[in-house]
C-alpha cells in the first residue's frame, strides 16, 4: 500500500481514490483525480440503429447508439465524462496502446428482468479491478462509484438495446487505453477511459453444452511476478496460438497449467472449479487460490460466497494438480468440473485431455443426456435469478 | 514447422512466405498472401513539416511527412501497400488491438553517412522477426523482401528527415495491429501493417553514460511457454510498475532475472552481455541463450557474429546467475557488463543492485573518467562504422 502510494506520487497520480476521499486538495491544483457523474455531458445520437433480431445477436458484434468516454492527462488529470454517439477512435499511429499494450478492460452486463427492470451486477467490483489493472500500467484510477454511475447512465440512455429474456443481456466493456503519441517504453502521459455496449444472447442458446478442455503442458498463461491477476490485454494475446493448436486437436479451450506439478490455473478465459471428493474423503468445491497468477473473477467470487452460504460442502481456494485429477478420476471421486466467468456464468466441462489421457468428467449421473452437472446448473440458476431480479440481492443495482 | 503449417492452414494464412515461393495458387483464389513493392501507391503530402533542429530531436517524438500502410483481411489477404501522408488511425473502440493486445512491432533505423548516402541495417531481419511475432498472434505474414522494399521507399521519400551526423538516425517503427471491430478472445479477421518514422538524435548525446541496473527478484518479464521471444507489445506493459519501482530506488532500468537461481535474462528492454573471466578461467563474452524467454535481438546477433569473427575471446550463448556474478565480482573477474539494442547500440552498466548488494561493474581501468569499458566502446564503434557506411558490410542496404 505504501509502495503504491509512493509510486503514484512519483507519477503524479492520485494516492488512493475512495468515494469518501476529499479531493479538494487536488482541485486546488487544478488537477482532477477522478471524474464525476454530476459533470456528465450527454450528446444524443441523431440517428438510431435498428435493433438486431434477438436470434441474430452475436457476442461482441454490434454496439448501441452511444458510448461513454473520458480523457485523462498526467498534468491535468481527468476531463469531463461524456456520453456521445458511438464512433471510431482517432489515435496516433504512435499511440502507446498500439505498441506496448498499455491497455486493460472489464466485462459486465445489464440484464432485463421479467419485471421489465434493468439491473447491473456488481459493476462497482469491475471498476475496482480496473483501478488495479490500470494503476499497474501507470494509467489513472478513478472513483469507482462515479464511474459505475456514468456507465449506468449509458445503459439508461441505450436501454432499448437491453434484450428481453433469460440469458439475454447488454454486455458492457469498460476499457482503458494509453493514448500518448510517442514511442519509447515508459508510462503514457495521456489515456482514454471508455465504455461500449453490445446486446447479446445466451451463451448456451439451446441449453448447456459441455466442453472439452486441453490441459496444455507446453504453454503458460501467467506466472509469479507477472500480470496474470490483472485484466490486461497482454494476458490474452499469448493464448492465440495455443488455443488454435488445442482446437486442431478437437478441444474448445485450454486448461491452463502451471509449474512442474501441472497445477490447474484457469480454463480458457475463465476461472476453473472442480467439485470432488478430495484425498481426505471430503466433498469439496475447489478453485485455484488468488496467488497472483489467477484473475480474481467476479463470478468466481460470487460462486464462492454463495456456496459458503449454503454450507453444504467444503469450499476451498487452494491448489490442485493434474496428477490429483487423474487419480481422482481413476477412483471415481470427480463430481463436476466447470469454468466460470461473466460471459457464460458457468461452462460445464465433460472431458480434459492431458498427457495422452482423455479424462472423462461426469455431468449428471441421473440424466445421461444432460450437458451439465447438478451443481453447475444450480449455481447457474441461482446467479441468473439474482441477475434477472427474481432473487433480491445486494449484488444488483436497478437502472432507474 | 509442420505444426505452424497446420495452424496457418486452419487460419487461412499463407503456409510459409519465402521470396522464392510461387504465389500463383493463392492468386488464383483471389487471396493475396503477401503485398508487393511493385504495387506500392504513393500519395504525397501537400504540406511539409518543418524539420526539428538536431539538438531538439527526442526519441519517439515527432514523425516524418508520410507513413506506409497495408490493410489485410482473412478472407481477402493483403491489400495494396500505400505510402500516404502521416495521419491518425481511425479504429473501432471494439478493435481487438485495444482489448486483447493483438499487436507486435519492430525497431530499425536509417543512417546518413559521411558520404551523404542513407543506409538501412539488417531491416529484412526485422521483417523476419515480425513474421514470427505476427503469426503467433494469428496475424498475417508477408514476404520480408517486399516489406523491406516498401519501407525503404518510405525512407527515400522522407529522406530529408534523416539527420546528418554520427549517432543521428531516422528510427523506423514497423507495426502490426488487429483491427477487427468485434469483442471476444479469438483471432482477428482484419489487420493493419504500418510503418512510421521518427528522426532522432544520439542515445548518448554527450558520450557514453553508464547506468545502474536493479536486479529484480520479485517481477518476471517472461516465462518458458510464454511469449518472451516475440516482439509483442504484451512483453513490455508488464514492466511499467517494476521499472518505476526500480527508478524510485535510484536505478535506470531493471536487470530481469528468471528462476530460483536468479538467471540473468534481459537488461531493461535490451539484451544483456557480460564480459568476464569465467569459472574455468577463460576470458568470455556471454549473453543468455535463446531459450524462448529472450528476445532474439538483431544487435545481439550482430555482436555475437562480430566477436566470433574477431576470435580473441570465447563467445558464449549460455546462462549466468546472480550468484555467479557476485562471486566473479568478489574475485575481480568481471571486465564489463552492458545492454545491447537498436535504440542505443550499447548501454554500458556500472552497477547492479541485487539483494542488498551494490555490485560494482568496472568500466575502463585505464581511464577513471570513462563511462564505458573498452570492449563496449569497440563494439559500439564497429557497429556504428557499419551503419554509417565507413565499413562496408553485407548488413547494410543503401537507399538509392
Amino acid at each position: 500500500m505504501l509502495r503504491s502510494f509512493g509510486l503514484n506520487k512519483l507519477l503524479g497520480l492520485s494516492r488512493s481514490i475512495r468515494p469518501s476521499l476529499s479531493l479538494s486538495a487536488s482541485y486546488s491544483t487544478g488537477k482532477k483525480d477522478t471524474f464525476y457523474f454530476k459533470d456528465l455531458e450527454v450528446t444524443h445520437s441523431t440517428t438510431q440503429k435498428a435493433l438486431v433480431p434477438k436470434e441474430q445477436l452475436k457476442f461482441g458484434h454490434g454496439f448501441t447508439d452511444h458510448m461513454l468516454e473520458v480523457e485523462w492527462t498526467r498534468t491535468g488529470g481527468w476531463g469531463t465524462p461524456r456520453i456521445v454517439p458511438f464512433h471510431n477512435l482517432s489515435l496516433s499511429p504512435a499511440a502507446s496502446v498500439l505498441h506496448y499494450s498499455l491497455e486493460c478492460f472489464e466485462g459486465s452486463k445489464a440484464y432485463r428482468g421479467d419485471d421489465g427492470k434493468i439491473r447491473l451486477f456488481r459493476l462497482e467490483d469491475n471498476m475496482k479491478r480496473m483501478n488495479a489493472s490500470s494503476s499497474y500500467l501507470a494509467l489513472p484510477e478513478f472513483d469507482t462509484k462515479e464511474a459505475a454511475k456514468c456507465i449506468q447512465e449509458l445503459v439508461r440512455i441505450d436501454n432499448r438495446f437491453v434484450p428481453e429474456g433469460l440469458g439475454y443481456s447488454l454486455y458492457l466493456r469498460p476499457t482503458m487505453i494509453a493514448t500518448e503519441d510517442a514511442l519509447g517504453v515508459s508510462e503514457s502521459n495521456s489515456a482514454l477511459f471508455y465504455t461500449i455496449a453490445n446486446p447479446t444472447g445466451p451463451y448456451f442458446p439451446t441449453g448447456f453444452k459441455a466442453v472439452k478442455l486441453y490441459a496444455d503442458t507446453e504453454h503458460v498463461r501467467a506466472w509469479p511476478g507477472g500480470t496474470g491477476n490483472k485484466k490486461l490485454g497482454a494476458n490474452y494475446c499469448g493464448g492465440t496460438t495455443p488455443t488454435l493448436l488445442a482446437k486442431e486437436k478437437g478441444y474448445s479451450q485450454i486448461l491452463w497449467l502451471f509449474g512442474p506439478q501441472h497445477n490447474i490455473t484457469e480454463a480458457g478465459t475463465m476461472n476453473a472449479f472442480i467439485f470432488w471428493i478430495n484425498e481426505q474423503g471430503v466433498l469439496e468445491l475447489l478453485t485455484p487460490k488468488l496467488d497472483g497468477t489467477i484473475l480474481p473473477g467476479i463470478t468466481r467470487d460470487s460462486i464462492l460466497k454463495m456456496a459458503r452460504k449454503w454450507g453444504e460442502f467444503q469450499v476451498t481456494e487452494g491448489s490442485i494438480n493434474m496428477e490429483q485429477v487423474l487419480q481422482a478420476s481413476r477412483e471415481g471421486r470427480i463430481k463436476e468440473f466447470f469454468g466460470a466467468g461473466t460471459a457464460c456464468v458457468i461452462s460445464p466441462v465433460k472431458e480434459i485431455g492431458y498427457a495422452g489421457n482423455d479424462i472423462h468428467i461426469p455431468l449428471d449421473i441421473n440424466d445421461p443426456s444432460s450437458e451439465t452437472g447438478p451443481l453447475a446448473k444450480r449455481i447457474y440458476n441461482e446467479i441468473m435469478n439474482i441477475q434477472y431480479g427474481n432473487t433480491p440481492s445486494e449484488w444488483t443495482t436497478v437502472v432507474e
